[in-house]
């Protein structure tokens, strides 16, 4: 029996086949009882003993179940349950630059929050989880919105170096966070706190302020950390040390810290995270999903680290199925260190409830069946077929059916700070129907705004920002040469061409098609710089997107006039592949040596281009760009007679683009 | 549309929000439908099209639910949901040699077969599978009790080297086979087939006759291949192949063959498998629990080769859930290769379907709804809380609901050959509370027989083989020395002491102590031979449990009576130590020159010991041992004059083991 017994008067006796207190000794009654005082645990015990000890006291039997500590999911998002199955299968960039952040920006709301938090707590009821840790936007909302279901959860609001869904600026986040902490310090069930999100979108200032104000309140301060090799890596070439010593540096860990993920970490860092009691929330199927790698867990437990265990958001799981995490925990530890014994059931249970509470600083709260504890508990139902038969020889075996065989269906009942939220499979505090009509309709307009932008290559690329619109008029004249050497010297002809400057590149163009009517092509431009010695000076990554363009040939110059749009090129070619999805694609290259000249008053660019992949040859091709198509025509003229200077005959002039004569050579 | 239509004539068409056939175009008809003849299906199409073309068929609506082929679990060992949860978190070899198999010796029957057949059909049903791949012993029972069930299978009967089960020889279990096969080739449900175990438990002339058969009679034949680094290092050094060579050697692949797991299989053997066509059944599951490491599926499906999901036996899964298969598949496939983008959800979809029928060879009966193909189909609600909201902008979203968010418990219809077998989650063709009933009294069988083997030492040792009792009367007599050299020189006394043998050797002994009152110690004593040259000549290890002794002084001499149970040691000490889990444990380790000499008549063992962890020193032990206890009183005068004749003094005699003299050092 716990040591410990409340004052407070017995309100409400559980029993069941078997409690599992969860406590230091992992203390399992066989069977067993529960005493309840109102919201709090008066004491745990063996059934014979406890009824007993209170005759009087109101009693309510669960049968065959498992009474034991409600489950604590230590990290996830739990708004983002409306955005569960947006997008799968996909590169970390693609996925979250391509889509999960253009729909964050264009529909998270304090409405959105709200809605998606209720429709998390129906899931995390259903499967056994009575607390768990947020780190997300509107956290008001969030907190408001947990609080009305009758779930407990540590809400920690988002900052960020950048504009945020719920304030432009990072100054406005923490003034925001300051006065969402006053607000929900004293709520039996909210924790608030502070999320600066990751050392890739926060600053050493961010992070320090954010420390001072989890200080100052006393509340936990929660953070992404070393998720991705990537991350390691950019963290040691911008500050020189490895993430973990990174955070000490700043001071962080003068907080009550929760660190999720922490899959790249070595073996000072983990000294460094036991020593300043750094809870590690470790997340095994988003890490597996987004590829981030497998956290070393066992360490972690080995060197006294507080690990729980943790979702992560549904956008990247893609549920909140705690039974499914820890089994996972256990599987991959074993599997990954070909170790059968490493992380056996009994300590992931002991990380999916009172150690999870501990690595989110709210162990004095939740977590265990013992005195003094809030009243937060699950019975499971070990009956189903899929957990048939049950062996008793083992007392460790009643985790193992728990971790190895049970699923989250199983949960038949859930009480939250003393009030029961879920009894045999009906939520009490939750419409569940209305909540997914709710969620059916916001997806419906998610879906719609999508399908929208899918339909169009214009909009995916405006979706990931920088665009920049032309419409030109361009004109145009090329023609196949054979000896460069006199063409560059009739160039030299200080009488009629001032030479503005010249350039030479090696340009690598990949051309992607779409079944599309209004997008003739978007390229990616790679201009490698070439300076007089021969080596790259410098890159230039560019993106075009031209539409349909018109065209005519015109005193024997190709007139175009055609949309434009252009963007910086800041992710690699295989995003822009994944995100945008072509039909087909082409690539050219070719080095190209280029003059800005006037000639007759007109500003002309001259090429001359060795196209290299495919093999086709060297190409003069003379270009003029301008905004009015008369402009246009009258520089055309003026052309011919350039072309004329420099020796092509009219009918040398061919009226194509690269990419075509491309396509039809291969 | 399927292009084919069977001519039989229409019962029944089914339709659903969401149709998918997982035919070779992935088709996927949103409303779809799908035509029934009886046992087969006529076609499968969108739904307006198939009421149009069939206006007076009895129709069925299944709502906004998913309609698929019915899952494939490609490999599993049925009747083992009998001993699930028996033993977990172990390594391979005490889980395997120390529980699993001592416990199949005493528990598998014809009865426990079919039982667990049973009981495995209803959690089989309830996950929505309709045909799974067998590996045990009595398959007869086995293939009886999934007919019965409904259930369509591969029934795959067990061949070993050893003793089995259901044979006492491989012979018998060859015999066993074909009169098998013969009866149940032609049944509508069951594939009858051969399954040589591995290449650690067969011999070249078993896979050669297993071969043989399978060919002969057109079954499949099942092996698993390639699990652990041992497994190959082992076939490496045998036969000087890796596995998939010496398999291909020795003609298997001549035979429709299955081989499970391939987790350590190169390049080589990757082309290997889908040159000949061998189906590859991947228990992602298995091979984390058991630490055997993690499959390279996505290279085996980038080189052709039929991939199934399975979930092997329940004894380390511990359940047939498909649903966590899938998505550990899929999750596994990406996290292990940092890649995001591997194994999408729809590429894991037909793996537990049509790939999985290919991998098993039965695609020619099931696994895709397309016409002539048997009407194995289910139906998965995907309205549950934790699937909302569905997008629909992504056509492949729908196999990500199901990879990622679905679970087993959502499949409410199973249809397999055409007939119910679960109607709104209620099974039509099991009594499951029966079912449990029986289980449940089965597991108190075991766990009766494992409490009593658990509860003594002796017991346990007997059951992983090999024990020798002897019940002796030992005299004994020690003594501390200084001078080593001058008592060897008094021992080369010809005329007194005839010298049989001399040895010289290095002890390794570790003592297990235990709670146990009927059980002194368990020693394990690894015993270097050391040659004249002082190398290592040979090894000995030897297991031997102490019963409590009777010990008394005589002529200044020890005489024990006591009794002891002698096993070779085969395995590992971190074997035995994970095995009998002693209370507490002590090593002893010495240098001993040992002589085996005649005096008076009588035979001694005269060593000399020098005892170097803890370092106690040198000491003179004398020793025999008889069977009978006035023989012993003599043998101690005749030890007395010995030790007279040594130099020994009487009160300088010693009666203590090593053991007690170096725990009173430690």
């Amino acid at each position: 029996m716990t040591k410990n017994k409340t004052s407070a008067t017995p309100t409400l006796i559980l029993t069941a086949a078997h409690v599992l207190t969860c406590d230091d000794q992992m203390t399992h009654y066989t069977p067993g009882a529960i005493v309840i005082a109102d919201d709090v645990v008066v004491t745990a015990g063996a059934k014979d003993h406890i009824l007993a000890d209170y005759p009087d006291v109101e009693q309510m039997d669960l049968g065959q179940k498992v009474l034991m500590p409600g489950i604590v999911n230590a990290h996830t998002h739990v708004p983002m349950t409306l955005l569960r199955g947006l997008a799968d299968d996909l590169r970390l960039d693609v996925w979250l630059m391509g889509y999960i952040m253009p729909v964050e920006r264009e529909f998270v709301s304090p409405e959105m929050c709200y809605l998606g938090t209720k429709l998390a707590c129906a899931e995390l009821f259903r499967s056994g989880v009575t607390t768990f840790a947020d780190m997300y936007y509107f956290e008001h909302e969030i907190a408001k919105a947990t609080a009305e279901a009758g779930m407990r959860a540590l809400c920690t609001e988002s900052i960020l170096k950048f504009p945020a869904p719920d304030a432009p600026s990072y100054d406005e986040s923490l003034a925001y966070t300051r006065e969402y902490i006053q607000e929900w310090k004293d709520h039996p069930l909210i924790v608030p706190g502070i999320a600066p999100h990751a050392p890739y979108t926060t600053t050493p200032e961010i992070l320090k302020a954010s420390r001072d104000i989890a200080v100052e309140y006393d509340v936990p301060f929660q953070i992404h950390l070393a998720e991705t090799q990537r991350e390691v890596a950019d963290v040691q070439a911008t500050y020189g040390d490895r993430v973990i010593q990174y955070m000490h540096k700043q001071g962080v860990f003068e907080a009550k810290t929760l660190a999720a993920h922490c899959v790249h970490v070595d073996d000072s860092e983990i000294a460094l995270l036991a020593e300043h009691n750094v809870g590690v929330l470790h997340n095994p199927t988003s890490n597996l999903k987004l590829a981030a790698g497998v956290a070393p867990i066992q360490k972690m437990l080995n060197a006294g680290v507080n690990v729980g265990v943790a979702t992560d958001g549904p956008a990247s799981n893609n549920d909140l199925d705690m039974f499914e995490e820890m089994r996972l925990a256990s599987l991959l530890a074993k599997g990954i260190n070909y170790d059968p014994v490493a992380l056996p059931a009994k300590e992931t249970i002991r990380m999916a409830t009172i150690n999870g509470a501990k690595a989110i600083h709210m162990d004095h709260i939740t977590g265990s069946l013992e005195a003094g504890k809030r009243a937060d508990l699950i019975a499971v139902d070990l009956s189903p077929v899929h957990n048939a038969p049950s062996f008793r020889r083992d007392p460790n075996g009643i985790y193992s059916q728990l971790v190895y065989a049970s699923k989250s269906t199983d949960v038949t009942d859930v009480m939250v700070n003393g009030k029961w939220t879920m009894q045999n499979k009906t939520l009490t505090t939750l419409d569940e129907a209305a909540l997914l009509d709710e969620a059916a309709a916001f997806a419906g307009k998610v879906d719609s705004f999508l399908i929208e932008r899918e339909s169009s290559v214009r909009r995916k690329l405006v979706a990931i920002g920088g665009v920049e619109y032309q419409e030109s008029f361009e004109v145009q004249a090329k023609a196949k040469i054979e000896d460069t050497a006199a063409l560059i010297a009739k160039l030299d002809n200080k009488e009629q061409i001032t030479i503005l400057k010249q350039k030479h590149y090696r340009q690598y163009d990949t051309y992607f098609y779409f079944d599309a009517p209004e997008t003739d092509f978007l390229r990616l431009r790679e201009d490698e710089i070439i300076g007089e010695d021969g080596s790259t000076e410098d890159f230039r990554y560019r993106l075009t997107l031209i539409g349909p363009s018109d065209e005519q040939m015109h005193d024997g110059s190709l007139l175009i006039s055609r949309s434009r749009y252009i963007a910086p090129s800041t992710h690699t070619l295989r995003f822009y592949r994944e995100y945008f999805r072509p039909t087909s694609e082409h690539t050219v290259t070719k080095d190209r040596l280029r003059w800005r000249i006037v000639y007759h008053g007109v500003e002309f660019a001259v090429n001359i281009d060795n196209l290299t992949e495919p093999t086709l040859g060297h190409f003069l091709e003379i270009k003029s760009r301008t905004w009015s198509q008369r402009d246009a025509r009258d520089k055309a003229k003026v052309m011919r007679d350039l072309l004329t200077l420099l020796g092509i005959e009219k009918d040398a002039v061919i009226a194509r683009h690269y990419i075509d004569l491309s396509q039809d050579a291969t």
